[in-house]
């Protein structure tokens, strides 16, 4: 499991760089970027980034502003892109919400589609992998943005023992009730709606799944996606009869783009390091 | 000396706005972008940000972070586009380095672009009119990057009196003797050289322009373009003997991109709040 550099800036206190790797889970090659804040061999744990609609590696290291809050700590952020790319499958290319830039974090069970667009497994499998083997990493937390959210929150609530901590900024907690989620669960797992339960957080939650640590999720409430497409109070309900316990920050006027994020990433980053740093 | 808003994002503790207004200098609507730490009433002064060749006004406010350095202060931070757009004149769009994204902070005499590519007299008349009467900010100070650090030396060493302080982050401080700056001057100058030392900082200093307040300026060491195009040292040299400070940081390993930028950013916007918020 090796990485090949494609370009890197020095950045605060490490570098910056953008890179690819082989992934069996998709079959292709991904990207992804990283912020280091140390030399690789000091490096001791990771913050996945997971991020959203339309996004590829690059959106979230370039207007984020993480890596100030991560200088001088020895724990990384990685990014990967959010699809496959360049499979040319029939219907990837047509819409910005299904296929490329669009994966969902799911593992797809309809053709064409099952062959590839398995970002559940590449998350959880490849690039844990990769962070394990070329990075020297064991303690991981996971994070995302709306998209990218849903998928910090599925993947975590699915894997508490890999991951130490999650957090999500406008994430889509309950994709099943969402057009978003509808559209691409159909396409990727077919019609069979139970099926799709497992790669929605507010059903993993009211069927039993919990992270130890409480999940911190920020929300902007001038989000314009808030009432039809995020649904926050979904899971918020689901987790006041479970024993998950939601750090639910609700943050008025905020909207739903990189300016919501940039604004309170110094948070997410310092609550994942009270973990990975203990 | 109005704008319209086209967009606007609460951001940190105030806004990030895009807008657009009415130019004299360049006869045409220019875009800018801005970042308002507090209600528009309560600001009382302001740093105007130059971007560098092929840039827009969105590449710094998107990018460098300098919002979350000015978050809670009385200090915005203004940036605008690099050229006057849309003209459609012959050879505007023929390459990077000169024409559309390309200004180089100069007023034109050269047909065809005489008419339209006053980027200094927009910047030193219609910006700061703008700040004044829109923004009620009498307090300015004055930095950029590359193109743009070459914009704010030369803005501030020949108005001392409008910016109160000046900085730049690799800036091209001498380009009569850069290939960028030769060809820029000779397109929108014309081939009489002596017309160009107005808009040349190593050249200003040397012929007794100074500012009063120390000019701050940040280089990196691995930037591709040091050697050919900014050639840093020439502009010390000059200082060296006249009465002009300036401080130079030159930064092992850092390139010319970004994340050079939002490095050392804070440290800018600290320099420029001593003056302004004193």
């Amino acid at each position: 499991m090796s990485f090949k550099t494609l370009k890197e800036h020095l950045h605060f206190s490490g570098r910056t760089l953008f890179a690819e790797h082989e992934s069996s889970a998709t079959k292709t090659t991904m990207k992804f970027s990283c912020f280091l804040p140390a030399p690789i061999e000091q490096i001791d744990s990771a913050i996945i980034w997971l991020s959203g609609l339309t996004c590829n590696e690059e959106n979230f290291i370039t207007k984020a502003g993480a890596q100030r809050a991560l200088s001088n700590t020895k724990t990384m952020i990685i990014c990967p892109d959010t699809s496959p790319r360049g499979l040319n499958l029939e219907g990837e290319d047509e819409s910005y919400d299904f296929g490329t830039g669009a994966g969902f974090y799911l593992n797809a069970t309809k053709a064409p589609y099952d062959s590839n667009y398995n970002m559940y497994d590449y998350i959880q499998k490849d690039l844990v992998s990769l962070l394990n083997e070329s990075f020297g990493v064991d303690k991981i937390s996971i994070s995302g943005h709306s998209m990218g959210g849903h998928g910090a929150l599925i993947l975590g609530l699915r894997n508490p023992e890999l991951f130490q901590s999650i957090s999500a900024f406008s994430p889509i907690v309950n994709p099943i009730k969402a057009p978003w989620g509808q559209k691409a669960f159909n396409g990727y797992l077919g019609d069979d709606s139970n099926s799709w339960k497992n790669y929605d957080a507010t059903e993993l939650i009211t069927s039993g799944n919990t992270h130890p640590r409480p999940i911190l999720i920020e929300q902007g409430l001038g989000d314009e996606f808030l009432e039809k497409e995020l649904l926050t109070q979904n899971i918020m309900s689901a987790a006041k009869d479970s024993d998950q316990e939601i750090m639910l920050n609700e943050r008025e006027g905020f909207d739903h783009s990189y300016y919501f994020i940039s604004t309170f990433i110094e948070d997410h980053i310092k609550y994942h390091l009270s973990y990975l740093q203990a």
